[in-house]
Order: C-alpha cells, then sequence, then structure tokens
C-alpha cells in the first residue's frame, strides 16, 4: 500500500471520528503513514494535507524520506509547532491519540494554542492508525516474511554454535553479530538466552551463566529488517533428557501448534487463546503458563491484536501475530516454542518455519 | 544509597508536593526506586510501605529484585491492582507523573476507583523521580564509570579494526559484538557508525555504506552495564583530509573542550550550551550546529538536565551530563565529538577519556 493510500485511511477514519484533523506523534505511526525514520517528529493529517514536524538534525532526511508530505523544521518543540500550524490553518477539531499522548504533553499542546480555540480544539480518539496497523498491507507481508525467515536462518547457525561450556551471553553476542552481519538493522528486543534453571524464568536476558551439561536452554529473539520485527522462540535441550522435561516439551509443543491451527480470519483472539491454554490444561500445566498466548508484531515488537483470555477481537486476513505458549517449573526448568503467524484468506500461515521437534544438543 | 533512602526522598518530595501516595508507572523510575527490572509494574509508595505490582511472569524475579518492597501478583492490569490497592488503604491525594502518565492511563485510574474516591484522588505532579534521578549517588557514578570506561576500550578496539572496504554494519556488528563480550547487558541505542557524507547525518544509523577511502567515521555508541548508559562519540578521519575538514574538526573540538571546561556546580546548562556553541559562532559554524549541547544519561540514556539554550537549570555535583557539539555540512561531511561528564564539587570529570586529537587511519 503506498504512503498516501495510508494517509488517505488514517483521515477517513479520523472523520468518522468526528475530527477534521489528526495530530500523530507517536514515532512508529509517523514512520508507517509518511515514511519518516527519525526520533523526533509530529505529523499532522488534516484533509488532504499532511504536514511533518521535525528538528534540524534530519533536514536532509526528513526530505528524503517523508517526500509526500511537506516538511517543516521546527525551532519549538515539534507538538507546539504543529499546534500553532494547526490554528493557523482554521482547524476546528483534532484527533490525538490517548494512548500514546501523555498528561503532560496534552497540556502543552492546550498551552500552545490561544484561549479561543482551546477550548474544544483537541479530542481523544482510538488509537486509529494503531488500528490500521494490524492488518499488514502486501509490501508489510513481504519485508515480515524477510525478518522472519533471517530469524530462523539464525536459529540454525546457533545449533551448530551452542556447545557446553559458553555462556549466554556469549550465544546473545554470537547471534546478535550473526544477525548484523546477515542484514538485521537492530535486534527487536533485547535477546533472551535462558538456560538451565534459568529456562523458568520467561524474559531471562543473556548473564554470564554457562549452558548446562543437562538442561534447556530457551532462545527468544526478533530482528528488525526496514524497520519491521521478527520474533520467535525455540527452546532446545542440552544432554539427555529428564522424562519430566520431555513431557513438558510435548505439551508446550502441542498447545502451540493448537494454537497455530486456531489461526484463521475471523475466530476470536480468546479463541485462540484457549486452543492453547486448553492443552496445557488437559495436561496439568496450566498453572505454570503465566502469560497470553502471543501479540501482534510489526513496526513494534508488541502491537495490536492481543491473544489473550476475553479478548473478542477477531483475527483478519494480514495480521500478523506471535502464538507462544510456555510452561515455566520455578526453579526447575521451563519451555516456550512461539512462531509469528500470518492470517491468510483462509487460515493462517506459519512465517518462522525453524524446526520445533526435540532437539539434544 | 540504599533503595530505602531513595523511596524516603521520594516520598518526602511527594509529601512537599501535596499528595500522601505517589504511583510510579515508569519502569526506570520503578527499577530506580525498588530495584525491579521487570518489563510491567506499577510500584505504589504510601508513607513508609512500597508495593510493588506485576504479573506472573515475574513472580520469582520481582521477589528477588525488590526485596525491601511488598510484591504484589497482579491478574488484572497492574496499575488497576495498584488503585484499587489504594482505594482499599484509604489514600486521599495521590500524585502521578503527568510526563510518564497517558491520558488513557489516566482514565484507566480513574475508572479503577469508586466514584466516591475518584473526584481528587489522583493529582499530576512534576517529575519527582526523574528529579531525583538527575544527581547520581557514589554507586551509580561507580556504575557509569564502568560502563564509559568500557566504552572507551570499545572505541580503542575499533580502531585497530576499522579500515577501508568494511561496511558501517561491520563496524557496528565488531563493536556491539565486542561490547556483549566484555559484559555490556546490551547498547544504550542503536549504534551510529555513519561514514564519509554520511556522517553529516547527526542521526545516521549504520549502513551497508562502505567506510571511504578519504573521509570522516563517525562512532557514536553506548553500552548498558547493570542497567547504566554510556554514551559518547568520536569522529577518525580515513586516509587524508582536506584543509576544510580539520578547520572543522578542530573547532569541533575546541567546541567542546570549552563546554567540558564550563562544567561546574552551579552553572547553567545555557551556559555549558553558549561555551561550546560560541566557539562554533566564532568560527561561522554555528548554523551546521543543529541540536542542543547535551543531555543527562543514567538509567535512560536521556535525561535531565539538558543542556541547551534557555535551559537555566543549575548543574550539581553528581550529575553525569554528555557534551557533543556537532558540525554538519549538508551532502558533505560531519564531525561530533562527545565525552560523559561528571560534575563534581568544584568542575567537571571526563568519564570518557579516549582520545579526542585528530586521528588519521
Amino acid at each position: 500500500m503506498s504512503l498516501s493510500l495510508r494517509k488517505k485511511r488514517a483521515v477517513a477514519r479520523a472523520k468518522a471520528a468526528g475530527v477534521d484533523c489528526l495530530l500523530v506523534t507517536h514515532l512508529p505511526d509517523v514512520r508507517y503513514l509518511c515514511g519518516f525514520t527519525g526520533s523526533n517528529a509530529a505529523l499532522v493529517l488534516a484533509g488532504g494535507r499532511a504536514v511533518l514536524f521535525t528538528d534540524g538534525r534530519y533536514t536532509a532526511q526528513a526530505k528524503a524520506e517523508a517526500a509526500g508530505s511537506r516538511v517543516v523544521i521546527a525551532k519549538k518543540p515539534v507538538v507546539t509547532a504543529a499546534c500553532e500550524w494547526m490554528e493557523a490553518a482554521g482547524i476546528q477539531r483534532c484527533g490525538f491519540d490517548a494512548a500514546q499522548t501523555t498528561v503532560a504533553a496534552l497540556e502543552g499542546m492546550r498551552k500552545s494554542v490561544s484561549t479561543k480555540v482551546r477550548r474544544g480544539l483537541f479530542q481523544a480518539v482510538e488509537p486509529l492508525v494503531a488500528g490500521l496497523r494490524e492488518v499488514k498491507d502486501a509490501e508489510e507481508v513481504a519485508t515480515m516474511r524477510k525478518a522472519a525467515l533471517l530469524g530462523c536462518q539464525l536459529f540454525d547457525g546457533m545449533l551448530s554454535f551452542m556447545q557446553l561450556g559458553l555462556t549466554e551471553v556469549a550465544v546473545a553476542a554470537e547471534l546478535e553479530h550473526a544477525a548484523r552481519l546477515a542484514g538485521a538493522e537492530a535486534m527487536s528486543f533485547e535477546t533472551i538466552v535462558a538456560s538451565g534453571e534459568r529456562s523458568a524464568l520467561p524474559h531471562g536476558r543473556a548473564t554470564q551463566a554457562k549452558l548446562p551439561k543437562r538442561g534447556f536452554v530457551t532462545l527468544d529473539f526478533g530482528v528488525v529488517v526496514d524497520g519491521y520485527c521478527s520474533d520467535m522462540t525455540r527452546t532446545v535441550h542440552m544432554g539427555k533428557a529428564q522424562p519430566d522435561e520431555r513431557e513438558v516439551y510435548d505439551a508446550v509443543l502441542e498447545a502451540q501448534e493448537a494454537g497455530v491451527a486456531k489461526v484463521a480470519p475471523g475466530v476470536t483472539c480468546a479463541e485462540v487463546d484457549e486452543a492453547a491454554r486448553s492443552v496445557l490444561r488437559t495436561a496439568g500445566m496450566d498453572k505454570y503458563f503465566s502469560h497470553s498466548t502471543g501479540h501482534g508484531v510489526g513496526l513494534e515488537i508488541h502491537e495490536g491484536p492481543r491473544l489473550a483470555a476475553k479478548q473478542t477481537q477477531v483475527l483478519a486476513p494480514g495480521m500478523i501475530v506471535t502464538i507462544e505458549p510456555g510452561v515455566y517449573m520455578p526453579g526447575r526448568f521451563g519451555v516456550r516454542i512461539e512462531d509469528m503467524v500470518l492470517v491468510t484468506a483462509t487460515g493462517g500461515e506459519v512465517l518462522t518455519p525453524s524446526v520445533k521437534a526435540w532437539i539434544e544438543l
């Protein structure tokens, strides 16, 4: 989808929400709508007009990236400049995303305009752009396929790298180095390498702990390609496993596959969560599954929709979500398996085809 | 400073601001006050009580890290759980940081309590914890010294690594790999490697561009050690320089040293900015210095104070700030030099002693 189409859709949603202008300050939203990737920006969409406010560090970059928008290099804070522009342009009602605007920022917005227009100018609206971003267009899907496949390629490389005696940090360092050389702009989030007892920590950052002689190693990581994040988790076993380790692994894998199999347009997020969770319930392990089943992913590592109990949102073609159940036995071990899944016209397509069968290194 | 002393200071500031309770949701603030490093948390300080709300993923971690606080594993969103606790505890006025609380979050807070107490319970207060965090205690200074010195060691290593034909990405990859193996938990921000014409981009992320036969390479990077960020920039020249390149470098270095020399308790941030900026003005280059002179650094890469024109805030012993003037000639080249400087009892101490003299590789 072209940037101009994205902007048109945002404007249409703004209109439907009863405002004649949208102030966009969340940087991934700004990037999505106008292409600008700098760290300081406010974008105003008012009818057919798109005006990007940034600062002097980004003069060249903004003009190159946001070619379809008017670029204003502001001397003042960008939001102040944007609000002053709106008043001068005669905007009556400006929508802002209440989930991305702080109380202090809103106060600053109000102070940027005259008392005459202040009352009634700013109106909180639903996260309209975040809503648009949940459904990826063809170009985004293509980019995310690349990011996901790069993640798989890196995981495969780690299988031959990991060995007894290496630290978790050494594993993370190798993974991140290989990612960079293979074209990743960055990692999607702090790489998780959690080994032995630490595998029971759902968010175990890599430490100086050494890979165990016998025990699990969970790798949870992602790469950023052209701004888009991948996200995947695999858990492998070093040395010979105990029967209960294998039992937990098999249950998590079954739960993960049940979650993946449930993905289809029209299915609610809660139904996908329940498909995975019920497998662990049957196995008597659901009390060790202490988080939700998954989340949308895209320009940000955590986006909508949220795949959790009670979430009535319905999946739609073009959404890309993670399916990542886990079982964590405090002080003992843990297992998590995660794929990215694209919602297709008829079901779900796994974008991270790395092996999920039991691996013993 | 012990965590309990930090909490006491925050409580005293809250009391001075007219509230009997503080709701802390910004994660670096939570970490600063109670030690918890997880990704989902709300901390309530009410008189002598400290209650940390997090979720089931962090049961073990929260109890270990936030030993001085009561830990509540919430089934609901943590802020909802915190607000319900406050109402049950009979809190009358709860301060929240308007700069870290979204409009939507505040609405959620209000809905979490009964209409009886809703009116008047929540009161926006200045960023009290951010204010405390600007002045580092002895333990924090020691950690940041480590982080800064690790940065310098990594830069020295890059001097022998960089050579003609390598890509910017390969340089970033090597730097980040070495950082990991040397003990960095993460990079402070996306590593900047900007070479040749790209050195004119103040925020030039590493690309597939190759290091030039003749031209500048700017390295701007930082490492995270025990949660604290380092930040430094050096610009080196590949091959023989043109006279104007050398002229710009010398002016930026003089400006940077003037900024560093100005750092002392009682000096305003604007005075430090002006010390650096005036050197470039004299050299006729100030219009190419398109950003402020520096910023505080600590648990976050950008903290207060802000070293920029019109900033009347006064430096105090224990603050750690960056001094980083630059000159960017669009389409040609750019130079930036940056140190971290600790405000001492009598002046400033550079924490990043890597060579700043002209380097030709």
